[in-house]
């Protein structure tokens, strides 16, 4: 049976459609006596509802039992990554574009967080992934990433010289543009563009594309999720490498380090409508015609 | 700990290569004292022994605790679709190049078996795909395989319309050339020429991989392998299809019927000599350069 | 300056919407005091039309200045490779979806058609492949294609093996289901859903796509449509080839013939409204998004 | 009827490999008594040899019927570019691996220049490419490029958005990483990578290939080589550009200015052994396997 949301944290990018759709949500959620908390950032934003409780972002996690946020992927991404744990389910108002993770219409608002706080909902998990760039087997730096894990060269005119290993065995040494490692969740974003599978989203996997490389035999891989994967900077390569989490993080690696990719202990928790269909969001996002 | 094997199928090839290795074989394990089963049109190609127990290949699985073949992926494909069961290790000592699923040189033959029979090998499951055919909900025809299933239309020059169907929910229609269905064995084999992904071989996992879809934007896509395909030809598809296991097997498939697609409960368990490396193999055989 | 056009060959798909856009058509014409040829065939399904001049198919380009076709992509096709002669020009004009070759919509029909009898329009060429099958050097079969050959295997569930030469100097062996010989015309039909390039329409090249190749590294190759591409089905390939012209026309090959391709001497007239713009048909028809 | 050389300019990488074959070369050319002009940076490595004629690199095409370069691929480009036009031919001697452009092997040395100083060898004209920033219609930076020109964002993490046109014809906005527009020369190096077609050489075209297009269907497109592509990012990118010319010079745009890309005046003639055979190199630098 599903949870009835009694308290609940609100985040929206600060564009005026965004905080539109906000606006009418807080007068939703008050009409249904919910405890709403506003995150810090967003209420400042909305300085008529000088009456709202405030509540620091990564603190969100920890006392609502529900976040929704307002804005499209890149909001969405980087408050997911801050906040999933298992305490909170997190949920998606799109402004405009349909998105993967932002499922709601803000037209279909009002009907749709009715139903959700009816508790007529559906639940999925999500994993993340974690990078860490370690020197001398001690850790320098670490980002998570909920879509993809992406390393480059530095120099985009280069090519990167690298070698990948799974689980400590040799997959293979590669030179080439850069590699992408992404979750389910990501399969359909900058993967996607690069040649990679599209994976079901709730499927223990990640998948390894590379990019533009050399040697036109490599293709892309798909692996279990509990897999680490390590990558290392080959000795005779000239430039350095950069990590990128979700393009929103970034990391230095060079030959004397390395970094190592795992799923993190941390899970997401989204919900969906009850008419949410994956297959639908699919076909049209990518333009796939639709049902005869 | 590792079964000490006791009675021994084996299975050929009719070629001269195949038979050479296959005495050489028959000679190792009558010296370690074993029973040896020698599948009955295998052993018309050995006159010279006729003092081998011979047995009907079906059987095979029932009998025996091992069973080597000794062939290409051809030979495997077909022996390994009719012996896969929990009774039964399966081993194949390829001819000729190196392959995916045969994977002991007949140069190493005398190495490599003493070895395993020493109890030192790894064991992996592989999974297979059954292809079931019905009408008005009654089952036609079926057959199993352990790389793919091939959808095509059965006039090569004409594109097949189709929907597809996961565990009942549309995924979506295309006009294509047909579909590939592999599992982690077979994406290796022709999905991978079509562009399909690699899957790790113990990924519970299948990739459905459009042929020359007339929609630009049509992907692979990898979905759990306990999920159901189902396959319907358009209403309005002048053409009938065709179902293909392994390339070896065929079913035809009109706009009356429908083809149901999942995973069979038989498992095929193979076993590798102890310096087996799956990813070396994929090095190999698609031409990615060595360890630096 | 352009020809003003007087006597008009008209030819329409069978199908209600066709027949319909063609009485449309042949009113309009005969307005302009034009002389009308309809095609034989299709004067069957105007039974009221009783006064029409009537034409067999064939001589329709030795006896009009310009050929108006009515129908999809597969009728403009059909009538293209018949008709193409350098005393002739061709339009389409489209039923259903807009098409690469059939580029007048139907809507459109009155307005266009004035303009074009007005001398305002503009001109193309495109040239036709031929393809020649040979036995010791004796030619045994031939046809023509204005989109493209594709040569594949007689039994679809296995590869084919072939050797492709350039003007008799060797270019691969390859192992695959087959492969697509494109002209700049068929470079945005089959060819591009097996990974060829967009070729433009007026580039004189043609492109050579291996379709699901067993080596990866195989791509597609564009060369001089001057150029000679010779196929030969490999001496231990076990099953024969069918060569395809536009998905319309076929030719068997075994391994002891051969298939020679390359252009053939008549050329394609097309014409085309004023404001034709073939990139934005291009983007309309890929769904590449629109001007900013 | 072949030119006999008489001037004979000689370049070479700072490597001991590269100093070593040009040692030799130096004395076979000295024993048909020509006149060898040295590069002056060249001739810095080789202090033994005090009585050379020495010359600055740029002049060398002035003063020389022949200019042989000793390096790979990377030393080939760069000097190519500077030395292109009407009154000298190029030839490349390789270190290391066979290389497109560099296609005397060093073990080869003396009996391919004997052949090719009597007058044995075959020319082949390259086409080169010139980049220009233009900033209200003026002209602020410019180079040129015989293999591609690669536009990409500034920010590898984040997509560029910019329009392409060709002739000043809309072809379609895009947003990816960027772009690559490519000469038969370049067709099988970068761009092959990234999925672009091969040219034949003396194709008189250029491909153009998105890097990881957001929409799926956008596919290489191969336009005629005097047509002029001009590239502006879009007034809503938020990052700049930069274009790099063989991967080697680099200048800045923004969504103030612009790209225009089109052929060069000046030619690249190159001269090639009576063997060289261009599908030999393909098969042999991608591994396509050997003539059967």
């Amino acid at each position: 049976m599903n949870l009835h949301f009694k308290t609940i944290g609100v985040v929206a990018k600060p564009s005026n459609a965004a905080l539109l759709s906000l606006k009418k949500l807080i007068t939703i959620l008050l009409k249904h006596k919910l405890t709403v908390l506003c995150e810090k950032t967003t209420a400042q934003h909305l300085p008529q509802h000088n009456n709202l409780r405030l509540c620091d972002l990564p603190l969100l996690s920890k006392n609502c039992d529900l976040v929704i946020i307002i804005g499209g992927d890149g909001t969405f991404l980087k408050t997911a990554r801050l906040l999933a744990c298992d305490q909170v389910y997190l949920l998606g108002i799109n402004q405009g574009a349909l998105g993967f993770l932002a499922d709601i219409n803000p037209n279909q608002l009002e009907n749709k967080i009715n139903e959700i706080l009816a508790g007529k909902y559906t639940k999925e998990a999500r994993f993340l992934l974690g990078a860490y760039v370690k020197k001398e087997n001690k850790l320098k730096e670490q980002f998570s990433a909920l879509n993809e894990i992406t390393i480059i060269s530095d120099n985009p005119s280069h090519m990167l010289e690298f070698e990948i290993y799974i689980d400590d065995i040799f997959l293979c040494a590669q030179k080439s543009n850069g590699v992408i490692i992404a979750t389910p969740t990501g399969s359909t974003a900058y993967a996607l563009s690069g040649g990679g599978p599209i994976l079901y989203p709730t499927l223990n996997a990640i998948t390894i594309v590379p990019m533009f490389p050399h040697t036109l035999s490599l293709r892309p891989i798909v692996i279990g999720a509990n897999s680490t994967v390590n990558i290392i900077v080959s000795k005779n390569c000239k430039y350095k490498a950069i990590a990128y989490g979700d393009s929103q993080n970034s990391m230095e690696i060079n030959n004397s380090n390395q970094i190592s990719i795992k799923k993190i202990k941390k899970t997401l928790h989204l919900i969906h409508p009850m008419d949410y269909d994956y297959f639908k969001t699919l076909r049209h996002k990518l333009g796939w015609g639709h049902n005869p």
